[in-house]
């Protein structure tokens, strides 16, 4: 099955890395301030939101490790999202922190997942700002393609 | 395989985002300003720099149709790019340019090509920057991750 893989390199403590994927406070800073809601905690679900009423995604928690590694299972959303996997695996490297990215078993190539490829990127690079800045780029302040 | 495949939308005539794909001169304003060498027409070979004395990458150009298909076969730099294939496949929705970028037929799912990923989307926003408002962010000027 088709996989969005990306790697950012961040200038900045793994555990810094790991607060801004692995809370609802951190992830609303560089994904979606439209709300995050749900405790992110191993087997519970998490909502992000992006305007709508609904929530766009409904993830389940299947992994926080805080030695670097961050799992979802998309369990509500668009369709196409659906049982896909999406994972944020950290380390090391000299003084700064790995990210790569994974959002696994696409069912099929889409048009739709060449935007989302497009999109993630986009907000790994949010996450890389907010880190080391202080500052992310998280919708509504998203550049819109 | 595993490829890359990347949409973005650009808020500009078709015919603006093909000139800045299909000439060595639109390249070297989104992608690398560190040179981009010879003819870009197809069965011709176009040699781009990063910096270094030898060039990064080299594509054999397989297509090029101004309704909206640029195609690259890669045949020289990185050793895992070699035999990959590039194509910027453009089409018109309402007044806007859709690029459907695919870097296909890696032959694994290496975290060079997930840096690979990241760093194309990057790039196509900086495609999208130069054809929309005259400047893009090509290298060295490119944010480094």
């Amino acid at each position: 099955m088709p996989d969005i893989r990306h790697r950012v390199v961040v200038s900045a403590p793994l555990e810094s890395v790991y607060q801004a994927v692995a809370t609802s406070e951190g992830i609303s800073e560089w994904w979606t301030r439209g709300g995050v809601q749900g405790e992110s905690v191993e087997g519970s679900k998490l909502e992000f939101y992006f305007g709508g009423p609904d929530p766009a995604a409904v993830m389940e928690v299947s992994r926080l490790s805080p030695e670097g590694s961050v799992e979802w299972n998309c369990v509500g959303g668009a369709d196409e999202w659906i049982g896909t996997r999406q994972s944020f695996d950290l380390s090391r490297q000299g003084d700064e922190t790995v990210v790569l990215f994974t959002h696994a078993d696409w069912r099929s190539p889409s048009e739709f997942m060449a935007h989302c490829s497009a999109r993630w990127a986009y907000f790994l690079l949010s996450l890389k700002s907010l880190v080391e800045t202080g500052q992310g780029t998280p919708f509504p302040e998203d550049l819109k393609f």
